[in-house]
């Protein structure tokens, strides 16, 4: 059950099997069943949560009721809200499971205890952090200056395969496009790898 | 010189007065005059550069050559390529001074060593790059849901009194409008504020 989330902690930093043991015993598994809710925008997200196996959505209701998905999570990835998450605010957005999901949760006050204990959590969580500040300042630049066909490549390349694993609309939703446009554009996509 | 530095990184680790010397002893003072580079796409950005005073841009030019604000930087902010200076690879972006700016920078290695020798700072780090990413997440989410108004308040409030310190063409660049549309924004949000 642990593999995934010790490989990828790995990838950063060195743990002693002490510490593993401490970390792993932090960690809560949580199963979420299609369509069941993470979190739901006005609750406090209490858990950072790891993607074992499955894949779930962020996405953001505005003034006028529309959808927009925010983040698809995928195996390796780390999800909920995090401004949620960090201050213990309310959620913003809602996170729900696309598929059945296997998750590994840490709450606020273990994961303080485990920066307490084994402060090179601090390093881990430094660092895919930044990683996943640049990845949205990428985004942002994605979404003000590249084309439609050039911010559908660069979803291909950021979340592969997942062009099958999720409902079109989902993925027109997250580029910002409608559900039509994204069809064209696919179109045009596969007319040219012919 | 150090006192403003010094206060932002109070905010979220405490430092004893050793480890206060040896941080500022890493530091590097730097002075752009109004339009100099920080960076320049294709360098590599040798420096995180924390601004004591002023004002910068950070910039990105599209294959049909169009610049695109990613972000300003005032007091208080880092600034540089950030991805570039973690991995030292080329620079996407420019950084340019909009003002004459005063910055305090440290160099990869320094900030390595930084990390070994005070590991409070994984935790400084750790905390601004969450924030940043949030923050940058929020941006992502204004750009594909709000309209023009709700994203030019946002903006107002994110970077207070900026608005009189920078050329509109920047500001309108950063929001993805034309300058002329900018323009009819701020002219409807000053007539409703009479």
């Amino acid at each position: 059950m642990y593999d995934s989330i010790l490989a990828h902690v790995g990838q950063f930093i060195d743990l002693e099997p002490a510490e593993i043991d401490y970390f792993t015993s932090l960690l809560r598994f949580k199963l979420l069943r299609k369509r069941q809710y993470l979190v739901q925008a006005g609750d406090v997200c209490k858990f950072d949560s790891f993607v074992v196996k499955g894949c779930l959505r962020t996405y953001f209701v505005d003034d006028r009721g529309s959808e927009h998905v925010v983040q698809f999570a995928v195996e390796n990835w780390w999800t909920g809200d995090l401004y949620s998450f960090l201050t213990q605010s309310s959620a913003a957005y809602n996170t729900d499971a696309l598929e059945d999901s296997e998750l590994l949760q840490i709450d606020q006050a273990s994961l303080d205890e485990l920066y307490r204990r084994v402060p090179k959590f601090e390093r881990f969580f430094r660092i895919i952090s930044q990683r996943a500040f640049v990845s949205a300042e990428k985004r942002v630049i994605a979404t003000i200056s590249q084309t439609a066909e050039e911010r559908y490549l660069n979803f291909i390349e950021r979340y592969p395969g997942l062009d099958q694993r999720v409902p079109q609309h989902l993925i027109a939703s997250y580029l910002g496009f409608t559900p039509e446009f994204l069809s064209r554009i696919r179109k045009q996509q596969a007319s040219r790898r012919k």
